[in-house]
Protein backbone atom coordinates (compact mmCIF):
# COMPACT_ATOMS: atom_id res chain seq x y z
CA UNK A 1 0.00 0.00 0.00
CA UNK A 2 1.65 3.14 -1.02
CA UNK A 3 1.30 6.14 1.41
CA UNK A 4 1.61 9.03 -1.26
CA UNK A 5 -1.12 11.48 -0.29
CA UNK A 6 0.65 12.01 3.97
CA UNK A 7 1.07 15.42 2.85
CA UNK A 8 -2.75 15.75 2.80
CA UNK A 9 -3.41 14.50 6.20
CA UNK A 10 -1.13 17.23 7.31
CA UNK A 11 -2.49 20.16 5.46
CA UNK A 12 -6.22 18.39 6.36
CA UNK A 13 -8.65 19.63 9.55
CA UNK A 14 -7.84 18.47 12.89
CA UNK A 15 -11.19 15.89 12.55
CA UNK A 16 -9.19 14.44 9.07
CA UNK A 17 -5.76 14.65 10.74
CA UNK A 18 -6.86 12.36 13.43
CA UNK A 19 -8.06 9.64 11.10
CA UNK A 20 -5.49 7.39 8.96
CA UNK A 21 -6.33 8.22 5.33
CA UNK A 22 -4.63 5.48 3.17
CA UNK A 23 -4.56 5.35 -0.78
CA UNK A 24 -4.13 2.18 -3.02
CA UNK A 25 -3.61 2.78 -6.68
CA UNK A 26 -5.26 0.34 -8.72
CA UNK A 27 -4.45 -0.30 -12.27
CA UNK A 28 -6.89 -2.21 -14.53
CA UNK A 29 -8.22 -3.01 -18.23
CA UNK A 30 -11.03 -2.02 -20.35
CA UNK A 31 -10.55 -3.64 -23.93
CA UNK A 32 -6.86 -3.50 -24.10
CA UNK A 33 -6.86 0.02 -22.57
CA UNK A 34 -5.19 0.56 -19.23
CA UNK A 35 -6.60 2.15 -16.45
CA UNK A 36 -5.70 3.74 -13.00
CA UNK A 37 -7.79 4.65 -10.24
CA UNK A 38 -7.25 5.14 -6.52
CA UNK A 39 -8.74 3.52 -3.53
CA UNK A 40 -9.29 6.05 -0.21
CA UNK A 41 -9.97 4.77 3.03
CA UNK A 42 -9.40 4.69 6.78
CA UNK A 43 -6.96 2.05 7.26
CA UNK A 44 -7.47 1.76 10.78
CA UNK A 45 -11.21 0.83 10.65
CA UNK A 46 -11.17 -3.21 10.14
CA UNK A 47 -15.21 -3.65 9.64
CA UNK A 48 -16.75 -3.62 6.42
CA UNK A 49 -17.85 -0.07 5.41
CA UNK A 50 -20.31 1.00 2.59
CA UNK A 51 -18.54 1.40 -0.56
CA UNK A 52 -19.10 4.74 -3.07
CA UNK A 53 -17.80 4.74 -6.44
CA UNK A 54 -16.38 8.16 -7.15
CA UNK A 55 -15.76 9.82 -10.77
CA UNK A 56 -13.91 13.06 -10.06
CA UNK A 57 -14.37 16.40 -11.70
CA UNK A 58 -12.67 16.82 -15.16
CA UNK A 59 -9.32 16.81 -14.09
CA UNK A 60 -10.07 13.11 -13.15
CA UNK A 61 -7.62 11.19 -10.69
CA UNK A 62 -5.78 13.80 -8.75
CA UNK A 63 -4.70 15.42 -5.39
CA UNK A 64 -7.81 16.99 -5.25
CA UNK A 65 -9.59 14.16 -6.27
CA UNK A 66 -8.28 11.79 -3.08
CA UNK A 67 -9.24 15.15 -1.01
CA UNK A 68 -12.61 15.18 -2.23
CA UNK A 69 -13.28 11.36 -1.33
CA UNK A 70 -11.43 12.23 1.92
CA UNK A 71 -14.02 14.58 2.40
CA UNK A 72 -17.08 12.74 1.85
CA UNK A 73 -16.11 9.82 3.19
CA UNK A 74 -13.80 10.12 6.02
CA UNK A 75 -13.59 6.86 8.00
CA UNK A 76 -17.29 6.08 7.52
CA UNK A 77 -17.04 4.58 3.85
CA UNK A 78 -14.32 2.79 1.11
CA UNK A 79 -14.12 5.06 -1.72
CA UNK A 80 -12.77 4.18 -5.29
CA UNK A 81 -11.78 7.04 -7.62
CA UNK A 82 -12.57 6.11 -11.25
CA UNK A 83 -10.10 6.64 -14.17
CA UNK A 84 -12.65 7.59 -16.69
CA UNK A 85 -9.77 8.85 -19.44
CA UNK A 86 -6.85 5.74 -19.24
CA UNK A 87 -4.03 5.54 -17.28
CA UNK A 88 -2.19 7.60 -19.89
CA UNK A 89 -4.43 10.79 -19.99
CA UNK A 90 -3.98 13.12 -17.00
CA UNK A 91 -4.64 16.79 -17.87
CA UNK A 92 -2.75 19.38 -16.83
CA UNK A 93 -4.98 21.82 -17.61
CA UNK A 94 -8.37 22.93 -18.45
CA UNK A 95 -7.98 23.27 -21.53
CA UNK A 96 -6.60 19.34 -21.82
CA UNK A 97 -9.40 18.76 -19.03
CA UNK A 98 -12.09 19.97 -21.76
CA UNK A 99 -10.55 17.69 -24.23
CA UNK A 100 -10.75 14.47 -22.10
CA UNK A 101 -13.94 14.75 -20.52
CA UNK A 102 -15.34 16.00 -23.79
CA UNK A 103 -14.59 12.79 -25.77
CA UNK A 104 -16.15 10.36 -23.07
CA UNK A 105 -19.21 12.05 -22.59
CA UNK A 106 -19.44 12.96 -26.05
CA UNK A 107 -19.73 9.29 -26.17
CA UNK A 108 -22.37 7.53 -23.87
CA UNK A 109 -21.64 4.31 -24.69
CA UNK A 110 -18.63 4.43 -23.61
CA UNK A 111 -19.07 6.77 -20.84
CA UNK A 112 -21.08 3.82 -19.39
CA UNK A 113 -18.76 1.26 -20.52
CA UNK A 114 -16.42 2.85 -18.51
CA UNK A 115 -18.12 4.39 -14.96
CA UNK A 116 -19.70 0.74 -14.82
CA UNK A 117 -16.19 -0.99 -15.66
CA UNK A 118 -14.82 0.81 -12.60
CA UNK A 119 -17.56 -0.24 -10.13
CA UNK A 120 -16.64 -3.77 -11.17
CA UNK A 121 -12.77 -3.29 -10.17
CA UNK A 122 -13.60 -1.24 -7.25
CA UNK A 123 -15.99 -4.17 -5.79
CA UNK A 124 -12.97 -7.27 -6.70
CA UNK A 125 -10.54 -5.09 -5.69
CA UNK A 126 -11.62 -4.12 -2.48
CA UNK A 127 -13.68 -6.69 -1.44
CA UNK A 128 -12.28 -7.20 1.76
CA UNK A 129 -12.85 -3.63 2.72
CA UNK A 130 -16.50 -3.66 1.80
CA UNK A 131 -19.93 -4.21 2.82
CA UNK A 132 -21.39 -4.49 -0.56
CA UNK A 133 -24.83 -4.60 0.46
CA UNK A 134 -24.40 -0.91 0.52
CA UNK A 135 -22.52 0.49 -2.39
CA UNK A 136 -23.36 4.34 -3.65
CA UNK A 137 -21.98 6.38 -6.01
CA UNK A 138 -20.75 10.19 -6.35
CA UNK A 139 -19.84 11.85 -9.14
CA UNK A 140 -18.73 16.13 -9.47
CA UNK A 141 -19.24 18.24 -12.39
CA UNK A 142 -18.25 15.77 -15.33
CA UNK A 143 -18.23 12.72 -12.39
CA UNK A 144 -21.99 13.77 -11.50
CA UNK A 145 -22.70 13.13 -15.26
CA UNK A 146 -21.36 10.40 -15.07
CA UNK A 147 -22.87 8.29 -12.27
CA UNK A 148 -26.24 9.59 -13.55
CA UNK A 149 -25.55 7.89 -16.41
CA UNK A 150 -24.45 4.56 -14.10
CA UNK A 151 -27.99 4.63 -12.96
CA UNK A 152 -29.20 5.80 -16.80
CA UNK A 153 -27.45 2.10 -17.54
CA UNK A 154 -29.72 0.03 -15.35
CA UNK A 155 -27.01 -0.38 -12.19
CA UNK A 156 -28.91 -1.05 -9.16
CA UNK A 157 -26.86 0.38 -6.21
CA UNK A 158 -28.19 2.08 -2.54
CA UNK A 159 -28.04 5.36 -3.75
CA UNK A 160 -26.48 7.91 -6.67
CA UNK A 161 -25.30 11.46 -5.65
CA UNK A 162 -24.83 14.33 -8.79
CA UNK A 163 -22.49 17.01 -7.32
CA UNK A 164 -23.59 20.15 -9.82
CA UNK A 165 -23.54 17.98 -12.82
CA UNK A 166 -24.94 18.06 -16.04
CA UNK A 167 -27.98 16.54 -16.77
CA UNK A 168 -27.98 15.77 -20.01
CA UNK A 169 -27.54 12.54 -21.87
CA UNK A 170 -26.91 11.01 -25.59
CA UNK A 171 -29.48 8.25 -24.31
CA UNK A 172 -32.37 9.32 -22.24
CA UNK A 173 -33.16 6.51 -19.35
CA UNK A 174 -35.55 4.13 -21.04
CA UNK A 175 -38.96 2.95 -19.17
CA UNK A 176 -37.69 0.65 -16.08
CA UNK A 177 -34.10 1.04 -16.65
CA UNK A 178 -33.33 3.54 -13.28
CA UNK A 179 -32.86 1.47 -10.75
CA UNK A 180 -31.01 3.61 -8.20
CA UNK A 181 -32.25 5.85 -5.93
CA UNK A 182 -30.88 9.45 -7.25
CA UNK A 183 -30.15 12.68 -6.07
CA UNK A 184 -29.07 15.71 -7.84
CA UNK A 185 -27.29 18.87 -5.90
CA UNK A 186 -27.73 21.37 -8.19
CA UNK A 187 -26.37 25.13 -8.33
CA UNK A 188 -29.83 27.51 -9.29
CA UNK A 189 -27.78 29.54 -11.30
CA UNK A 190 -25.48 27.30 -12.71
CA UNK A 191 -24.74 28.27 -16.72
CA UNK A 192 -23.93 24.88 -17.71
CA UNK A 193 -27.09 23.31 -16.68
CA UNK A 194 -29.38 25.96 -17.51
CA UNK A 195 -33.37 25.38 -16.25
CA UNK A 196 -34.45 23.63 -19.56
CA UNK A 197 -31.93 21.11 -18.86
CA UNK A 198 -33.16 20.52 -15.70
CA UNK A 199 -37.00 20.31 -17.09
CA UNK A 200 -35.63 18.12 -19.29
CA UNK A 201 -34.00 15.98 -16.49
CA UNK A 202 -37.10 15.96 -14.82
CA UNK A 203 -39.19 14.87 -17.65
CA UNK A 204 -36.52 12.05 -18.96
CA UNK A 205 -37.21 10.63 -15.04
CA UNK A 206 -40.86 11.14 -15.44
CA UNK A 207 -40.81 9.03 -18.77
CA UNK A 208 -38.39 6.25 -17.20
CA UNK A 209 -41.27 5.57 -15.13
CA UNK A 210 -39.00 6.00 -11.54
CA UNK A 211 -40.19 8.29 -8.72
CA UNK A 212 -37.25 7.92 -6.56
CA UNK A 213 -35.40 10.64 -7.46
CA UNK A 214 -34.54 14.51 -5.70
CA UNK A 215 -33.25 17.39 -7.31
CA UNK A 216 -31.72 20.02 -4.80
CA UNK A 217 -31.56 23.41 -6.14
CA UNK A 218 -29.14 25.92 -4.05
CA UNK A 219 -29.99 29.69 -4.38
CA UNK A 220 -26.85 31.78 -5.62
CA UNK A 221 -24.97 28.64 -6.49
CA UNK A 222 -23.01 28.18 -9.66
CA UNK A 223 -21.32 25.38 -10.91
CA UNK A 224 -18.22 23.49 -9.06
CA UNK A 225 -19.94 24.95 -5.78
CA UNK A 226 -17.92 21.76 -3.72
CA UNK A 227 -14.66 22.99 -5.71
CA UNK A 228 -12.33 25.10 -3.46
CA UNK A 229 -10.16 25.46 -6.28
CA UNK A 230 -12.90 27.06 -8.62
CA UNK A 231 -12.80 30.71 -8.95
CA UNK A 232 -14.94 31.83 -11.81
CA UNK A 233 -17.80 34.53 -10.95
CA UNK A 234 -21.10 33.09 -12.23
CA UNK A 235 -19.43 30.53 -13.91
CA UNK A 236 -17.81 28.39 -11.35
CA UNK A 237 -17.32 29.39 -7.77
CA UNK A 238 -16.60 27.55 -4.48
CA UNK A 239 -19.27 28.30 -2.32
CA UNK A 240 -18.65 27.02 1.73
CA UNK A 241 -22.00 26.87 3.16
CA UNK A 242 -23.39 25.25 -0.44
CA UNK A 243 -20.66 22.64 -0.51
CA UNK A 244 -21.53 22.01 3.15
CA UNK A 245 -24.87 21.54 2.65
CA UNK A 246 -24.77 19.14 -0.01
CA UNK A 247 -22.35 16.79 1.65
CA UNK A 248 -24.76 16.74 4.97
CA UNK A 249 -27.15 15.86 2.22
CA UNK A 250 -25.22 12.74 0.80
CA UNK A 251 -24.90 11.66 4.11
CA UNK A 252 -28.22 12.06 4.91
CA UNK A 253 -29.48 10.29 1.89
CA UNK A 254 -26.61 7.70 2.60
CA UNK A 255 -28.11 7.46 6.04
CA UNK A 256 -31.38 6.65 4.63
CA UNK A 257 -30.89 4.26 1.29
CA UNK A 258 -28.62 2.52 2.96
CA UNK A 259 -29.94 2.09 6.52
CA UNK A 260 -27.09 3.65 8.16
CA UNK A 261 -27.09 4.71 11.69
CA UNK A 262 -27.60 8.50 11.41
CA UNK A 263 -25.07 10.58 10.47
CA UNK A 264 -22.90 13.31 12.49
CA UNK A 265 -24.14 16.34 10.44
CA UNK A 266 -22.36 18.75 11.87
CA UNK A 267 -19.00 17.82 9.33
CA UNK B 1 -54.54 24.91 30.47
CA UNK B 2 -56.81 21.96 28.40
CA UNK B 3 -55.74 18.83 26.81
CA UNK B 4 -58.71 18.72 24.25
CA UNK B 5 -56.56 16.33 22.08
CA UNK B 6 -55.55 13.69 24.49
CA UNK B 7 -57.15 11.06 22.38
CA UNK B 8 -54.64 11.96 19.65
CA UNK B 9 -51.66 10.56 22.37
CA UNK B 10 -53.38 7.79 22.60
CA UNK B 11 -54.00 7.36 18.74
CA UNK B 12 -50.37 8.24 18.14
CA UNK B 13 -47.01 6.12 17.35
CA UNK B 14 -45.43 4.80 20.47
CA UNK B 15 -42.42 7.24 20.40
CA UNK B 16 -45.29 9.65 20.72
CA UNK B 17 -47.33 8.46 23.17
CA UNK B 18 -44.17 8.39 25.60
CA UNK B 19 -44.25 12.39 25.52
CA UNK B 20 -46.68 14.37 26.76
CA UNK B 21 -48.28 16.45 23.87
CA UNK B 22 -50.39 19.58 25.43
CA UNK B 23 -52.37 21.89 23.60
CA UNK B 24 -53.53 25.62 24.46
CA UNK B 25 -56.41 27.45 22.95
CA UNK B 26 -55.21 31.20 22.28
CA UNK B 27 -57.70 33.98 21.58
CA UNK B 28 -56.21 37.14 19.82
CA UNK B 29 -57.24 39.83 17.85
CA UNK B 30 -56.49 41.67 14.56
CA UNK B 31 -58.18 45.00 13.75
CA UNK B 32 -60.92 44.48 15.83
CA UNK B 33 -61.33 40.63 14.62
CA UNK B 34 -60.92 37.27 16.98
CA UNK B 35 -58.91 34.78 15.87
CA UNK B 36 -57.76 31.57 17.66
CA UNK B 37 -54.84 29.67 17.43
CA UNK B 38 -53.26 26.59 18.99
CA UNK B 39 -50.08 26.02 21.39
CA UNK B 40 -49.01 22.65 20.75
CA UNK B 41 -45.97 21.16 22.88
CA UNK B 42 -44.62 19.14 25.28
CA UNK B 43 -45.32 20.24 28.91
CA UNK B 44 -42.91 17.91 30.43
CA UNK B 45 -40.08 19.53 29.11
CA UNK B 46 -39.20 22.25 31.09
CA UNK B 47 -36.45 24.23 29.32
CA UNK B 48 -36.39 27.20 26.20
CA UNK B 49 -37.32 25.53 23.23
CA UNK B 50 -36.86 26.52 19.68
CA UNK B 51 -40.36 27.76 18.55
CA UNK B 52 -41.91 27.02 15.26
CA UNK B 53 -45.16 29.50 14.03
CA UNK B 54 -47.16 26.40 11.55
CA UNK B 55 -49.79 27.65 9.43
CA UNK B 56 -51.74 25.08 8.41
CA UNK B 57 -53.52 23.84 5.08
CA UNK B 58 -56.53 25.21 4.19
CA UNK B 59 -58.95 23.44 6.47
CA UNK B 60 -57.43 25.59 9.34
CA UNK B 61 -56.88 24.97 13.14
CA UNK B 62 -57.86 21.35 13.64
CA UNK B 63 -57.56 17.94 14.97
CA UNK B 64 -55.10 17.33 12.12
CA UNK B 65 -53.24 20.26 12.07
CA UNK B 66 -52.29 19.21 15.95
CA UNK B 67 -51.17 16.30 14.30
CA UNK B 68 -48.91 17.67 11.84
CA UNK B 69 -47.52 19.96 14.51
CA UNK B 70 -46.59 16.68 16.49
CA UNK B 71 -45.41 15.24 14.05
CA UNK B 72 -43.10 18.30 13.17
CA UNK B 73 -42.34 19.46 16.31
CA UNK B 74 -42.55 16.86 19.11
CA UNK B 75 -40.48 17.46 22.46
CA UNK B 76 -38.09 19.00 20.48
CA UNK B 77 -40.29 22.70 19.42
CA UNK B 78 -43.30 24.67 20.84
CA UNK B 79 -45.39 24.97 18.38
CA UNK B 80 -47.94 27.77 17.51
CA UNK B 81 -50.88 26.74 14.70
CA UNK B 82 -51.95 30.80 13.11
CA UNK B 83 -55.59 31.29 12.82
CA UNK B 84 -55.43 32.61 8.69
CA UNK B 85 -59.27 32.90 8.93
CA UNK B 86 -60.64 34.29 12.34
CA UNK B 87 -62.48 32.27 15.16
CA UNK B 88 -65.92 32.02 13.67
CA UNK B 89 -64.47 30.70 10.85
CA UNK B 90 -63.96 26.87 10.79
CA UNK B 91 -64.14 25.26 7.44
CA UNK B 92 -66.25 21.41 7.14
CA UNK B 93 -65.37 20.62 3.96
CA UNK B 94 -62.87 21.42 0.85
CA UNK B 95 -65.57 23.92 -0.63
CA UNK B 96 -65.51 26.11 2.86
CA UNK B 97 -61.89 25.68 3.12
CA UNK B 98 -61.30 27.09 -0.44
CA UNK B 99 -63.36 29.95 -0.06
CA UNK B 100 -61.65 31.12 3.03
CA UNK B 101 -57.72 30.10 2.08
CA UNK B 102 -59.08 31.65 -1.34
CA UNK B 103 -59.99 35.05 0.55
CA UNK B 104 -56.61 35.40 2.20
CA UNK B 105 -54.67 34.63 -0.75
CA UNK B 106 -55.83 36.56 -2.78
CA UNK B 107 -55.34 40.07 -0.52
CA UNK B 108 -51.33 39.57 0.16
CA UNK B 109 -51.05 42.15 2.55
CA UNK B 110 -53.76 40.72 4.19
CA UNK B 111 -52.38 37.60 4.22
CA UNK B 112 -48.94 39.11 5.49
CA UNK B 113 -50.50 40.99 8.54
CA UNK B 114 -52.42 38.18 9.69
CA UNK B 115 -49.12 35.76 9.45
CA UNK B 116 -47.24 38.24 11.32
CA UNK B 117 -49.80 38.56 14.03
CA UNK B 118 -49.96 35.02 14.91
CA UNK B 119 -45.91 34.70 15.31
CA UNK B 120 -46.24 38.42 17.59
CA UNK B 121 -49.07 36.42 19.37
CA UNK B 122 -46.50 33.28 19.77
CA UNK B 123 -43.76 35.36 20.90
CA UNK B 124 -46.01 36.93 23.85
CA UNK B 125 -48.24 34.26 24.53
CA UNK B 126 -44.98 31.64 25.09
CA UNK B 127 -42.84 33.39 25.94
CA UNK B 128 -42.18 31.26 28.91
CA UNK B 129 -41.97 28.39 27.36
CA UNK B 130 -39.60 29.87 24.19
CA UNK B 131 -35.83 30.64 23.56
CA UNK B 132 -36.77 33.36 21.24
CA UNK B 133 -32.89 33.45 19.07
CA UNK B 134 -34.26 30.15 18.01
CA UNK B 135 -37.76 30.84 15.71
CA UNK B 136 -38.87 29.45 12.45
CA UNK B 137 -42.06 28.73 10.34
CA UNK B 138 -43.37 26.22 8.75
CA UNK B 139 -46.42 25.84 6.91
CA UNK B 140 -48.36 23.70 4.21
CA UNK B 141 -50.35 23.89 1.51
CA UNK B 142 -51.87 27.55 1.91
CA UNK B 143 -49.87 27.41 4.82
CA UNK B 144 -46.55 27.01 3.19
CA UNK B 145 -47.94 30.12 0.93
CA UNK B 146 -48.33 32.37 3.91
CA UNK B 147 -44.84 31.18 5.49
CA UNK B 148 -43.49 32.46 2.32
CA UNK B 149 -45.30 35.47 2.95
CA UNK B 150 -43.72 35.76 6.52
CA UNK B 151 -40.15 35.75 4.35
CA UNK B 152 -41.22 37.83 1.20
CA UNK B 153 -42.57 40.77 4.12
CA UNK B 154 -39.85 41.29 5.58
CA UNK B 155 -39.52 38.84 8.84
CA UNK B 156 -36.43 37.76 10.29
CA UNK B 157 -36.54 34.46 11.30
CA UNK B 158 -33.81 31.21 11.94
CA UNK B 159 -35.85 29.40 9.02
CA UNK B 160 -39.23 29.06 6.99
CA UNK B 161 -39.91 25.98 5.23
CA UNK B 162 -42.93 25.88 2.61
CA UNK B 163 -44.30 22.31 2.79
CA UNK B 164 -46.03 21.82 -1.23
CA UNK B 165 -47.16 25.19 -0.94
CA UNK B 166 -48.04 27.52 -3.90
CA UNK B 167 -44.83 29.80 -4.71
CA UNK B 168 -47.09 32.66 -6.39
CA UNK B 169 -47.60 36.16 -5.11
CA UNK B 170 -49.26 39.30 -5.15
CA UNK B 171 -46.39 41.36 -3.94
CA UNK B 172 -43.01 39.26 -4.85
CA UNK B 173 -39.94 40.04 -2.65
CA UNK B 174 -38.31 43.51 -3.36
CA UNK B 175 -34.61 43.49 -3.03
CA UNK B 176 -33.19 43.08 0.46
CA UNK B 177 -36.81 42.59 1.71
CA UNK B 178 -35.95 38.18 2.91
CA UNK B 179 -33.81 38.15 5.83
CA UNK B 180 -34.83 34.37 6.25
CA UNK B 181 -32.94 31.33 5.16
CA UNK B 182 -35.98 29.74 3.07
CA UNK B 183 -36.58 25.63 2.21
CA UNK B 184 -38.94 25.38 0.00
CA UNK B 185 -40.13 21.32 -0.22
CA UNK B 186 -42.13 21.05 -3.24
CA UNK B 187 -43.38 18.00 -5.58
CA UNK B 188 -42.69 17.63 -8.79
CA UNK B 189 -45.67 16.76 -10.17
CA UNK B 190 -47.53 19.20 -8.17
CA UNK B 191 -50.38 20.51 -10.89
CA UNK B 192 -51.23 23.19 -8.50
CA UNK B 193 -47.07 24.30 -8.24
CA UNK B 194 -46.59 24.03 -12.19
CA UNK B 195 -42.73 24.23 -13.39
CA UNK B 196 -43.51 27.96 -14.32
CA UNK B 197 -44.42 28.72 -11.17
CA UNK B 198 -41.42 27.20 -9.52
CA UNK B 199 -38.98 29.11 -12.22
CA UNK B 200 -41.00 32.28 -11.70
CA UNK B 201 -40.14 32.00 -7.65
CA UNK B 202 -36.67 31.00 -8.41
CA UNK B 203 -36.54 34.32 -10.37
CA UNK B 204 -38.18 36.64 -7.52
CA UNK B 205 -35.85 35.45 -4.87
CA UNK B 206 -32.93 36.57 -7.54
CA UNK B 207 -34.28 39.39 -8.00
CA UNK B 208 -34.80 39.94 -4.02
CA UNK B 209 -31.17 39.72 -3.81
CA UNK B 210 -31.08 36.85 -1.26
CA UNK B 211 -28.98 33.30 -1.67
CA UNK B 212 -30.10 31.39 1.35
CA UNK B 213 -32.75 29.60 -0.63
CA UNK B 214 -33.11 26.10 -1.27
CA UNK B 215 -35.98 24.54 -3.11
CA UNK B 216 -36.49 20.19 -2.80
CA UNK B 217 -38.42 18.85 -5.80
CA UNK B 218 -39.87 15.20 -4.71
CA UNK B 219 -39.81 12.75 -7.90
CA UNK B 220 -43.45 11.74 -8.65
CA UNK B 221 -44.81 13.68 -5.78
CA UNK B 222 -47.77 15.79 -6.30
CA UNK B 223 -49.55 18.85 -3.89
CA UNK B 224 -49.90 17.55 0.24
CA UNK B 225 -47.36 14.55 0.37
CA UNK B 226 -47.24 14.91 3.55
CA UNK B 227 -51.20 14.93 3.94
CA UNK B 228 -52.16 11.44 5.58
CA UNK B 229 -55.87 12.38 4.41
CA UNK B 230 -55.02 13.13 0.78
CA UNK B 231 -56.42 10.47 -1.59
CA UNK B 232 -56.74 12.39 -4.96
CA UNK B 233 -53.94 10.68 -7.29
CA UNK B 234 -52.45 12.51 -9.62
CA UNK B 235 -53.33 15.86 -7.60
CA UNK B 236 -52.73 15.87 -4.03
CA UNK B 237 -51.80 12.45 -2.59
CA UNK B 238 -50.56 11.58 0.39
CA UNK B 239 -46.85 10.02 0.19
CA UNK B 240 -45.22 8.35 2.92
CA UNK B 241 -41.81 8.00 1.67
CA UNK B 242 -41.91 11.39 0.37
CA UNK B 243 -43.25 12.76 4.16
CA UNK B 244 -40.61 11.39 5.76
CA UNK B 245 -38.04 12.56 3.91
CA UNK B 246 -39.43 16.21 4.00
CA UNK B 247 -39.94 16.40 7.61
CA UNK B 248 -36.07 15.13 7.72
CA UNK B 249 -35.23 17.71 5.23
CA UNK B 250 -36.75 20.30 7.71
CA UNK B 251 -35.12 19.14 10.62
CA UNK B 252 -32.07 19.09 9.51
CA UNK B 253 -32.66 22.70 7.94
CA UNK B 254 -33.39 23.79 11.54
CA UNK B 255 -29.85 21.68 13.06
CA UNK B 256 -28.13 24.33 10.44
CA UNK B 257 -30.03 27.28 10.98
CA UNK B 258 -30.77 27.14 14.30
CA UNK B 259 -27.86 25.90 15.75
CA UNK B 260 -28.74 22.67 17.23
CA UNK B 261 -27.63 19.68 18.20
CA UNK B 262 -27.77 16.99 15.09
CA UNK B 263 -31.24 15.39 15.14
CA UNK B 264 -32.50 12.16 14.81
CA UNK B 265 -33.41 12.03 11.22
CA UNK B 266 -34.17 8.56 11.73
CA UNK B 267 -38.09 9.82 12.51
Amino acid sequence: MNRLLTTLILAGSASLAQADMATRAVDYHIDGEVFQGLLVYDDSVTAPRPGLLMVPNWMGVTENAAKKAWRAAGSDYVVFIADMYGRHIRPADAAQAGAAAGAVKGDTELMRTRVNAALEVFRQEAAELLDTSRMGAIGFCFGGTSVLELARSGTALSSVVSFHGNLDTGLPAQPGAVKSPVLVLHGADDPYVPPQQVADFEAEMRNAGTDDWQLLSFGGAVHSFTDPTANLPGQAMYDARVADRAFRQMRLFFAETMALPVPDTSR
